[in-house]
């Protein structure tokens, strides 16, 4: 009977996925594999680059193994403080508990709630967030809490932050997602969420920063329109870039029409970083990503 | 006898494209298409559109005839005078007199030049002018006479200007097309050449503006990188946009290979400019175009 | 005063489209535009559109005028008559009655009744017909009638389709949409519905029609995958096809993958096609379509 | 001098790139990476992957290091024998000798000519092998030479396919490209050259195999075309494909006008197909690819 259960134990497959960032140098992913050979898992896919501006190695490996995540952690442990490596472990698919900061629209919250629920997309919110009551009912419908706080003026946005930063602790969360969130985070909770919180800006970035972006493409008269889904920086618009997606247009469309039809490609421009992100998949290289797909 | 043969005349169809461009008002089509029932002419293919920005009306027609070519414009002519309108009147098909400038790098100008020869693209090209050299063997292969002039002070420019100002009228050119020619052209050669010399720029305009885009797209770790196709104009990579294309790139792509891969985002662009162009599909509206594709 | 009151009357603008379809023979557009100069329309966007394949003659129009649509209508029906015109004429805008059928999915679905409450599809929904129960509370949110009825014989197969005969009628729908609708209609029902009845197709026609295309997309390593919507006909998607877009994907994704990345490419492909349809967009010639974008 | 020769030889950074393919066990990365430390080298890219089709294992990596392409070689050979791995090991960028066969079109040998002139694309051509003579003043302008050999029977096919076979002796040929060969090669020959043979066909695979793509395309009125690049089997259009691209078109679009359009997209497809495979970045896993971009 015991024999039985252990083996069970043994055969039974988990997977993980970890991801390692240091100054680059020969030996690392050896030493690596060789600590994932002593807990005999089998690597399944792995990606890794050495960056040519910072001279830094980045990898990204999924591995499949009898091992618990604890015994995985032990084994790589040495390896990690030997290199002083910045590591990343965990489960593949654990979903990541996300926090969504919202204004009036509520295509991209819409979107990323029932991605979530159809567990296409590996996030789990246990707050939605929002300056505007518009996306309540959406909230509401996927069984997502849903709180209102108004922003207009410098005390409530005060208290807006010191509300997210709460959530964070509160909930544990991983990532902050700016769902078309349309104030500017101050200088301060944008240092603290360095690296945590994605934004979805509704241009093809550098192009047309800051309000009203398809107004601006109209002006100019551009035959595609795009979306940018980036890290929060203290420089609005400026943060690195994870993922850009565009659209063709033509003269006939007006900028209410941009607005519209731009709408889909911020949605999947927003779901596809946040996929990515969860899944361990982006990794920041000063200004640039790393984006292992 | 004569009567057959009259007759075969007669039905012997022509392919006509006109474009009419004006101030809006009830009754233009109406009295356009009536001087094409007077040629018997049938409507292929037709393209209207009314600017919401200048309140102008712009089409583009192609007809089917027996008539001349003559015998159209005549129809037509108290039509234009009557409303005022800008018009052109051609044969569909008939390849437009192209100059060509170029610098050191051949792919956008090997491209033109081949695309004309398998009669894809409906131009033709009298002069190749080039401030270097490296394009001359491309245009000897195809038959094109090359010159080569260079521009390495304010003279040798002036002169470089004045010869193409003197070749457009020496081979009556239509179009002048910037394939990658590396020199900004003088405010007053842009500004006689204003809608008829297309530009195209190695970047996702407005994004990267100026030298070393793909440089700058490195830099700032866009996700896809573009060429644009515009009409010159005095400000330097700002006139009408006709055409926009993007690749996707990632991480792993050098600013060197980012210029390798964009070639041929340039080649395509650039081509698709001049072939809509040629076909009479490219109509100014202030600093944006009509494109009836 | 009420001068002023009649010329404010005279000036309210109502926007109107228009589709034409007849043999073509000239004279026809001269015909259509003197009935619209007759009730001083003006003449917004026209597309027009000579078929190789038939000779049919394909317009759509969209013009401005003070008159009511009751007097366009009577403007135009002499020239209807006269040249034969298979027309319809309509208010730009007005949404367009439509009923939807699901199975379990409930990404298009869940989309479309999406797109049409924030006004982005010009579509208004009476009712959602399942034989599944899964989209019932997606309806619900979107304050849309569902009705859930099993087809697991051929009687309740032939139960369903009366009830789609009756709520055609019922609600005086102009569209029915197969939202992944997973059950064949009868030749009858495809007969009925001739060009008033969409299907989303989850591969890139002709290819891997039938079941389980993402399957079979998989076992043949293709490098793109796609969405086909198509109008229903009685040859299983074999129907004249109206939008399709695909996406990259490599060999890293399983059969699973494909099909949950797919779900974004047929959300939108159907949403463009059931939005080209509302907006007078998909004319049909024989096993093809033209569509005025 | 000996010495300061043998520091520059030390010093001097080569980079590598090698592939694995074996069936999976653990260790064999761990094993890998331990002979690339042996030599001192230091990985800059690496991709791996398990198929969950053939459980085999799949790895590309390129690595920098002082030592020659002899001692990596050796320093693999034990890793490489324990495993049973298939391996290569090769200096990056070194250009692929390939053999070119066409026929009448000569878009897709002028621009594999053209790229590889230029740098873009890894390839050296030693010779161009045409059934039709009109791409000859294509490769004679590139410096390439020529030989043309009508296939118009069965002895003629058999003399061309057996100067395929000498040339690949002759000239050591490490790849050979159908660019728009319009014969079908023999079952001995597709069996000979299997993974080294790379075909464009002139369709979205597995849509419109066999003769006249476009006008099938045309016929079955699609909205976008493609072009496929695969490795050319016994079974015609039916090999493990490599790269596809699509472009959209519509319904005013001649078989005539797609051909052409398609030409770019065959072009581009080709290109791409032939870099990945220089690069080699392309793998087997039994009727799919394996592509690390």
């Amino acid at each position: 009977m015991s024999i039985a259960l252990s083996d069970t134990s043994t055969t039974a497959a988990h997977r993980y996925v970890m991801t390692f960032v240091c100054e680059d140098r020969p030996g690392i992913v050896h030493a690596i594999t060789g600590a994932i050979v002593a807990v005999d898992g089998n690597i399944a896919e792995s990606r890794q680059f050495e960056s040519g501006d910072s001279h830094r190695f980045y990898m990204r490996v999924e591995i499949v193994t009898a091992a618990s995540l604890e015994e995985v952690r032990t084994a790589l442990a040495e390896v990690i403080d030997r290199f002083g490596l910045e590591a990343t472990i965990d489960r593949v698919g654990r979903p990541l508990r996300t926090l969504i900061l919202t204004s009036t629209a509520t295509h991209c919250v819409n979107d990323l709630l029932y991605q979530a629920s159809t567990g296409n997309l590996a996030i789990e919110v246990p707050l939605v967030l929002g300056n505007h009551e518009t996306p309540a009912r959406f909230a509401e419908f996927h069984g997502v809490p849903f709180e209102h706080r108004p922003v207009t003026s410098a005390e409530e946005k005060a208290a807006f932050e010191d509300r997210v930063r709460e959530a964070i602790v509160e909930h544990d969360v991983e990532l902050v997602v700016l769902a078309r969130y349309m104030q500017i985070l101050s200088p301060e909770l944008c240092a603290d969420l360095a690296g945590r919180c994605i934004n979805i800006h509704h241009s093809f970035l550098p192009g047309f920063k800051g309000a009203n972006p398809y107004r601006q493409a109209y002006a100019r008269g551009v035959k595609q329109i795009g979306a940018t889904a980036h890290f929060v920086t203290t420089d609005l618009d400026e943060g690195p870039i994870i993922e850009q997606e565009v659209i063709r247009v033509d003269h006939t469309r007006s900028p209410r029409e941009l607005m519209a039809l731009g709408q889909d490609t911020e949605v999947r421009t927003l779901r596809q970083a946040v996929g990515l992100f969860a899944q361990s998949r982006v990794l920041l290289d000063g200004s640039r990503t790393i984006v292992f797909r």
